[in-house]
């Protein structure tokens, strides 16, 4: 099968996973009201996320040791339920941080992987850990050939060390191997390592009129609005 | 769902691949038969598996560095080709050491695999690197939930950095976890880390006669002639 010229050599796409293909912001929020917690749950999902990345920079500079980030989360759900003054047993608590299992796929995700995956090797490519990963993979009956996790590395996007070790594992040449993601930073730094990519915005990741990143057009080698849509480009 | 007693608190089961899963002889036999090698198939099948345990435990003490299966069966396949003077061109040679990506299923392993997906989290824990195991899992439709690699821990089975880094990835502890093989050497590594342990032995691993590795009466927690027949003794 002939694929567009960008996509001509490559036999793996990797896709980054919170926020591409599932819905981290909208899972949360809903959980959270499931729960009766006495927050706005939008905002409470987008304070939860917010503290990811400078938790992961913790890691990064070496103030933290190596955490996963079910670790992380932890940590950051334990400080935001503390300033809300919400008291929540141990149980509840840890089942409450593995919502991050269980999130929702947007409604192209499996139908456009299911697709993709008859013509590509397809994985994530994700900070989450792996038990994480495989968890969700079967709530949401993401169909995966390989569940590929920054732990592995013990690096975090946007290190090289996890575009370039993931193309190792995968036995291809970084021009082999698409990362598929909704956030430009990351499409970016897996371009600096070789990679190709593909830029599927997700407009909604942070609720109706959360915003996105800026990125300039033509920036990527492929866009498209869904799963489905990249499958039809790439006529997989 | 209640499980018997020894898997009471399994959560994954964990497959060797080599022999456990799919029949390398058998299928490394018909290829050298179709390309009308001047050698008997499965003695040449033998020869090259024979070498493997050798060649892992090179690497195991250090006289090679770190050198994954795909490299391990290619330095096999270079020597058995020149004892027997047999002369291949590159592109050939790599083709034909790519059969170990090409292995057939035996044929209750997809179907047990999908009653077992069920109710267990199933993984790969094989020394084969993760490109291979991926490309064996779309060649033969097997659907894992992960693919783990020996690769990962830089670490042979019976080493038991693999099996403990096996439970640790998929965040369980040793005795959430079960490994599922052909091989009672890899089925008693695995029991000395606390997994638990369930024996398919397959008969055929060596050929008609290629005899199988002795083991007794109760010395695993499950035995099952099939993977459909582990399903059925686990209700899955």
């Amino acid at each position: 099968m002939q694929h567009p010229a960008p996509f001509a050599d490559v036999q793996a796409l990797c896709f980054d996973v919170f926020g591409t293909v599932v819905d981290w912001h909208g899972s949360i929020a809903a959980e959270v009201q499931r729960l009766g917690l006495p927050v706005d749950g939008g905002a409470f999902a987008l304070a939860w996320r917010a503290a990811y990345a400078p938790a992961m920079q913790q890691v990064r500079s070496g103030a933290l040791p190596w955490t996963d980030i079910d670790g992380l989360h932890r940590r950051i759900l334990d400080g935001l339920l503390a300033a809300h003054g919400i008291a929540m047993h141990e149980a509840a608590r840890a089942d409450l941080n593995r919502i991050w299992h269980r999130l929702q796929p947007w409604p192209d995700s499996v139908p456009g992987l299911l697709r993709l995956k008859r013509s590509f090797t397809i994985t994530t490519l994700s900070n989450g850990n792996l038990s994480l990963l495989v968890a969700m993979a079967k709530f949401g009956g993401l169909p995966w050939d390989a569940v590929l996790s920054a732990e592995f590395f013990k690096h975090y996007k946007p290190d090289p060390e996890v575009y370039l070790g993931a193309a190792r594992l995968l036995g291809l040449a970084p021009a082999q191997v698409a990362l598929v993601a909704a956030h430009p930073s990351d499409l970016r730094a897996a371009a600096a390592c070789g990679l190709r990519t593909a830029y599927v915005p997700r407009p909604l990741e942070r609720g109706v009129g959360g915003g996105m990143e800026p990125w300039a057009e033509g920036e990527f080698d492929l866009m498209a609005d869904s799963f489905e849509l990249l499958a039809q480009q790439l006529e997989a």
